[in-house]
């Protein structure tokens, strides 16, 4: 099976090359991948599984231009490299985590032959569990600041690995496998807005992602993300949705009451293009993200006073406009992504944002 | 009815006096009353009658030493008074909210006979509804930062206007009509610590205080309050709360679910001085009615950074000695109410907050 050629291919500069080393015996074949990232507007927050990473609630999200956020990912095999190893913004990273080992033990389990008639390669399906292979990826934004970091990276291993042993899974599969890695990662194998259906089964194998609508069908949202520290956070997700998932008294009614009949609006909102009801729904949802967040013990706060004046500036310009002119979603960080109706609203938010924050002065007291 | 001899009076300082006037005609009564303020620890938040003031859970309170933080209200009736008026903290403020007229109303109606023979004042239990009365009301703290002042404002006033009209009824009454004021009011009729029960009939009639154990039951805590922000708040509790029952879907959760288990285990912590429980209790039902808060549209904040920074301080030194030393709640405002389980750990409290928050420099980056 191939992916429905209506999908568009979300990493969108993948190649396959093979490069000669010196002795033809320690040949290196590379394949290079970019992955978007993807903003939540029905939060994902705590886990039914933590081994196979499967959620409490679906979620669903909308993934960015490849050309802005993204990890670009290059994996290796060679016969000469004598184990796995992986650099992460040019700094070497452990990969012994279950969640590494989870996206390549998959893939590999899915590789197939590997023939390059002119360089005289030929790797067997059976070879590659025996191959090493070598990973370097970079983020373009910054890395593990509560903006999906983890998400854009994971997709573009998978994809990124699966290209080079040929694997030939559709998207569906392998956002199976990504959430693996990170259970967003699912999400940004697709563009446009898409849903991550929590599944039923307790092998996870009907937790995965499908695609709402692609990237054409809404295409006057404009996303500014307001970066308020690039710092990384103090609470990783994976610690922060456990110590949720086991002391928040509020969490489970968000997962099986709350989200739910939010899930059904939003995906009314968008098939309708309905910028009001988008708004309302993805706001309220982070806040009440961040509520369970502050629900649990002891609380986890990731949100900060410039992120609370970002939310009121908002909250004041939509409220004086009448109607939702721009929406606010806030992650595991305090940086704000915000979702403005059209361009010309993004140019007044713009704006606002640099009147009431001047990048200078660092002055939070102009306005709100 | 008279109240229960073994309740402590809190409005300890009360007296009636009758001052002399040029023309004895125009006598002025006064009473002076004193009531502290009460803290809860967990929480009351969200209405289920605006007008009654009567709330969608029980709450548990701590009643604060008088000579502290506390209220000081005179109140006086003459003839010569044209119309009731009122004074808080010297300035005139409108008396023509529904809150104070039910106050004045509830206790006119109970008012009975007084007579000063010395000065040959006689007052009918009928004459109190044609006389105006002048109102004063102090508080030693900031008020409407978050530190309950309309609580021991409207103890206050409702206690000393009851003491003026020569009132007889007992404290769970006063506290009735306290509630009408302000909901926290009712609490700071009695001492130590007090549950707010929200009674079931639709005219208000049971919701009413009653002291689970009295100030010399638990005398070890120590109450140490930390004024992040003396400014007033943004966000009136009246219209916060009205928004959070109007817009936050975690709230009847909260009211219905959650609530009522804390209330027993509450009341078990403090019968037992159990602090390690009290404390968790404590920590955890504030920090879920500001996820309310959060969960609310649009979302209320009342902590900022600087509360976030005493939560964390507080959280990692009761994570390092092993059981809580400490416990925090925020009302609606920044400010930390800080109980301390005994002189000790508050002394070392109280060096913690000096070190980590020099009041000088105004330098939040040492510690946490």
């Amino acid at each position: 099976r191939s992916p429905p050629s209506s999908l568009p291919p979300p990493p969108r500069n993948s190649r396959l090359n093979s490069m000669a080393t010196e002795a033809q015996a320690q040949w290196v074949l590379t394949a290079t991948g970019r992955s978007p990232t993807n903003i939540a507007v029905i939060k994902y927050w705590g886990k039914r599984d933590e081994a196979l990473i499967l959620p409490v609630n679906d979620s669903i999200s909308v993934t960015l231009d490849p050309d802005h956020l993204s990890a670009t990912t290059t994996v290796a095999a060679s016969p000469a490299f004598p184990s796995d190893r992986m650099w992460l913004n040019g700094k070497e990273i452990a990969l012994s985590g279950g969640r590494f080992q989870s996206c390549l033990r998959e893939i590999r389990k899915r590789a197939r032959d590997v023939e390059d008639e002119k360089r005289g390669i030929k790797i067997k399906k059976e070879d590659w569990e025996k191959l090493h292979v070598h990973i370097a990826s970079y983020n373009n934004f910054p890395t593990a600041a509560g903006l999906a970091s983890s998400a854009a990276g994971f997709a573009c291993l998978v994809f990124t690995l699966g290209k080079l042993m040929n694997v030939n899974e559709d998207y569906g599969e392998l956002s199976s496998i990504a959430r693996q890695g990170s259970g967003s990662a699912c999400r940004s194998i697709y563009g446009g807005f898409v849903k991550w259906c929590m599944g039923k089964s307790d092998d996870g194998s009907d937790s995965m992602a499908v695609q709402l609508v692609d990237e054409s069908h809404w295409d006057d949202l404009v996303i500014i993300i307001a970066v308020v520290s690039s710092k990384q956070k103090e609470t990783s997700s994976t610690s922060g949705m456990r110590d949720t998932v086991e002391t928040s008294p509020l969490l489970q009614y968000r997962a099986q009451t709350v989200v739910p009949g939010r899930i059904l609006k939003m995906e009314e909102a968008i098939k309708n293009r309905d910028f009001e009801s988008f708004a309302r729904l993805t706001c309220a949802d982070s806040n009440q993200f961040h509520a369970v967040c502050l629900d649990t013990s002891p609380p986890i706060f990731y949100m900060n006073d410039t992120s609370h004046r970002i939310i009121s500036l908002v909250e004041k310009w939509n409220h004086s406009e009448g109607t939702p002119q721009v929406a606010y979603t806030f992650d595991a960080g305090p940086n704000a992504v915000l979702i403005a109706r059209n361009r010309k609203t993004a140019a007044l938010l713009l704006q606002r944002l640099l009147y009431c924050f001047p990048p200078q002065e660092n002055n939070l007291d102009r306005c709100v």
